[in-house]
């Protein structure tokens, strides 16, 4: 993209660049109000950015590094995003925008404008090949978190999801529940496909009855709002598919007057933090947020190295945590 | 900033442009390993970006804005930038930097090298005035959510942490507390410290004495680290100076065999939507991250309009949610 000059703003307002170049630097009192505002209009509409001070910033080895998340307000990302942060070298800076589908997609547009060396999508693309493509076109590095085979211009850090919901699943059945629920978006991305798939499928070969239950999205109040849905069918364990999903609905079983795990097991998915800090302490799955984000910077960091290196795919262990939210059923 | 063109790369690998052009197109088959290398090379080292695909990205009336967070890793953040993210027009991206103190000033430099056309400063600048002074000779706007009253270039949008401080501590007089424990960080930053003084000058009014009780940062670990101190601190009731605090406290407590509100009350401050689904639910000094985020983002679009307007100043409202975290004291 071509910087706007002082130039295009002078063309555009139909002044001289000293003029322009008077009226920005607020020495420009001996003109006409008219022609302060078209030059201050010209500025904005071109987008002009004086290069004295643009000048004066730049740094000879420093690097922009982007970002981008579903959302912000689900803390699994934010914890994603603060651990990268810790993780950057001094001359370097992170980018960050969140969106998901063409939003990720227009925001990865974005970042190459803002002259990034590599970008991390942990959100699902619109298109992925097309920006993968691109990326590659502008000799950005580009990391996914997903587990794409079919993105052969990406690497690749992904969490077992299969793994997590097998593990799950496998819990619930030792602790001698014969009906679950399972508690999940209604739009599933690769990652929540693979988690409840797996999951039903462990349940299936072990006999056990699985009753899907949509949430509106992945937040603590779709939990809440399921929580009647759960209430009613008959499983006496629920698995949701990430902890404000599970906190969300222990908190709304709550106010029907059931305790968990008393009247109802809930595990849940991420263990972020606030896994540990609720009452009670859930039993999640873990996946290791400051693990995932070194590798994927780590990942990305080789590639921006040595843009010819093999395709980087790495897969990121998961983990059973029990705490209080899941008791062995009584017969 | 100059951008890198390709007649730097092929300066620096010291080959001709076409050469540049055909091996970062992936034509160079026949070119020497060795020269690929230095091309690729020096084209990290220049941070060039192929213009075609940069020129096929641009949209003619596009804005790049800007938002500095201490952390994403605490949720009244993370939910702030969500909101500005859904808040804005389709012709506009955000870009999210954190960092505090020097890390923060630095974001915004960056910031101004990717092309913001404002910016939106929630952490505490190092040098607030050397900021301001760089955006404004840059023509960019700039918000702040603290309470400046010496950042006269700067617009500022901040909530009232002193009626805050204010609310906390009438809640507790009026429920017959006579010993209170203050939980807050090491350091404060403007914000921490009207929300803080207000609470103590007003406990020093009504005759109740207050105990610092110092905190590593605002995380709910930080909290949780205090409980024990706050158990022996004689206070009946704890004002905690976020919510991560507070439930950090209630749930060291609990370990400690201390159920909260019967054996110790605790207020909270921010009302994130953590203290509504926190079992028990936090009394909490609500502060509407919705109202501040939109009216950061109308304040800083005022003033991207209109370079030339009055400095606005704009204070938002925070009110008391009283939940179950709280109780009167019984004599």
């Amino acid at each position: 993209m071509k910087k706007a000059s002082i130039k295009d703003v002078a063309r555009l307002a139909d002044v001289s660049i000293a003029t322009v170049s008077q009226i920005l630097n607020n020495k420009g009192d001996r003109f006409s109000e008219a022609t302060r505002e078209k030059v201050f209009a010209a500025r904005d509409e071109v987008g002009y950015v004086p290069n004295i001070s643009a000048r004066s910033l730049k740094k000879s080895h420093y690097m922009l590094i982007g970002v981008v998340v579903p959302t912000l307000a689900l803390p699994y990302f934010g914890a994603f995003v603060q651990h990268l942060q810790n993780l950057l070298p001094e001359n370097m800076s992170l980018s960050i925008m969140s969106g998901e589908q063409k939003q990720a997609d227009a925001a990865v547009e974005r970042m190459i404008e803002a002259g990034v060396s590599g970008v991390i999508v942990v959100s699902q693309l619109a298109d992925p090949n097309r920006i993968a493509d691109l990326l590659k076109q502008c000799g950005i590095a580009m990391v996914v978190t997903e587990n794409h085979d079919d993105l052969e211009l990406a690497d690749v850090v992904y969490t077992k999801d299969q793994a997590g919901g097998r593990l799950a699943a496998e819990h619930l059945i030792a602790e001698g529940h014969k009906r679950v629920a399972l508690l999940g978006n209604q739009v599933f991305t690769d990652n929540l496909f693979y988690r409840a798939g797996s999951f039903k499928a462990t349940m299936e070969e072990a006999g056990v009855k699985v009753s899907e239950i949509t949430t509106h999205n992945m937040s603590k109040q779709s939990g809440q709002a399921a929580a009647m849905a759960v209430s009613i069918s008959h499983a006496t364990a629920t698995f949701a598919l990430n902890d404000e999903l599970a906190i969300g609905v222990i908190s709304g079983l709550s106010k029907l007057g059931w305790h968990v795990p008393d009247d109802m097991s809930v595990i849940g998915y991420d263990d972020t933090d606030y896994a540990a800090f609720y009452q009670p302490s859930l039993t999640t799955i873990h996946q290791p947020v400051d693990i995932v984000a070194k590798t994927a910077l780590d990942v990305l960091m080789a590639r921006i190295a040595d843009h010819r290196l093999d395709r980087q795919k790495i897969a990121v262990d998961v983990s059973l945590v029990e705490r209080d939210s899941t008791r062995p059923l009584q017969v």
